[in-house]
């Protein structure tokens, strides 16, 4: 049985996408992030890297989320075509999302988190800010071009779509929402609607409780934890 | 014929190891990033996000730099095995170093040269150099102690020690060079040994007689173009 070791974050829920995209059964062990879980032994012998999501499937142990979709879409062979041009393209928006859109959304985020701490001067967390929100919105163009015309990333739905949808959910950080990209605005609520993605929403939220206040609001992202 | 658009990055480079090491034929075209070549509409059409590298090999086209490692790896057979669990560990370092190491450490660049300009108040780069420093020393403690005991990252040599490897030179940013990182060194040393990377490090140069002075020193990162 696939286990994930899960806690719903933005990255983590990629992957609840993905395994209930594919309809496949796996067990949810819940690692706290906001009570040092990532830290156990335990959970660092399958990700040295301390962070969420990973997962274990027999011999397999993978970690970095777009890294799992790819060992779920080989292993079961949904939402990953092994036609070389589609299954290239594919990575290719896996590695855009997670070394671009991701980091730099979420610097964003973190620094206007930074912001808000009493008695900070505005002047420690300016230049990062209009860095990181110039590259994300050049990243939102990026993909709003990408989506033009077109259904989904690369063809047919795929866990590239998977990948960038959680971050779309709270940016861009512009005031105004998506109403500037019409296109992801579209394509963000095709895939909303889906009844898997709105399962995997749901997922490991009956074991954080004590967190509702948190969830009710939105999903914590790895950089607040 | 595989076409490689390129410049001499760090991520450029990533991708001239693979190509190096596994013999393959290809032709280099410069897209020569400090006078606006990946705005050009050609570039464009490859690679939608405008960054090098890029590569197009018959009716594929690969952008960012793993996704092409992945690719060559898969159609060549080397560095990168089949066999699952292997597979799985490859791929979660290479989008640890595209998600961490690669723009942690990146940051760290950038924010270490803004601070040199002129009339900078200290205050205005302070607390993200805090930040990204901090972060870029946890990720080298990691790669640390998954070196420890090791030749290569996952097993034999892969695109994993070739996606990381390249990231390694001119970090950590403490002024004591690889001296805490024993393992880091000995490993980075014995990759630089191999004589496909050295072939590696001189591609496009000859094409970039213009910028030698910045060549002469260190190769640019995309962040700082």
């Amino acid at each position: 049985m696939i286990r994930l070791l899960y806690f719903p974050t933005l990255n983590g829920r990629k992957v609840a996408i993905a395994l209930e995209e594919m309809g496949l059964p796996y067990d949810v062990e819940i690692i706290d992030i906001l009570d040092g879980g990532q830290d156990a032994p335990a959970f660092r012998a399958v990700n040295p890297n301390g962070k969420i999501p990973a997962l274990v499937d027999g011999d397999v142990r993978v970690f970095e989320s777009a890294a799992i979709l790819q060992y779920l879409g080989r292993k079961w062979g949904r939402f990953y075509p092994a036609d070389e041009p589609v299954r290239a393209a594919i990575d290719s928006w896996l590695f855009w999302q997670m070394s671009g859109l991701g980091p730099m959304s979420g610097q964003v985020n973190w620094f206007a988190r930074a912001a808000q701490k009493p008695g900070r001067d505005p002047a420690e967390t300016g230049l990062a800010l209009h860095r990181f929100r110039k590259e994300t919105e050049r990243l939102f163009a990026v993909l709003e071009e990408a989506l033009t015309g077109r259904e989904y990333l690369c063809g047919d739905y795929s866990i590239a779509d998977m990948c960038v949808w959680p971050w779309i959910e709270k940016y861009p950080d512009n005031g105004g929402g998506l109403a500037a990209y019409p296109a992801i605005a579209d394509w963000h609520a095709r895939i909303a609607a889906r009844p898997a993605v709105q399962r995997a929403l749901a997922v490991g939220l009956e074991g954080l409780e004590k967190y509702k206040d948190i969830f009710a609001v939105s999903a914590p992202t790895e950089k607040q934890a």
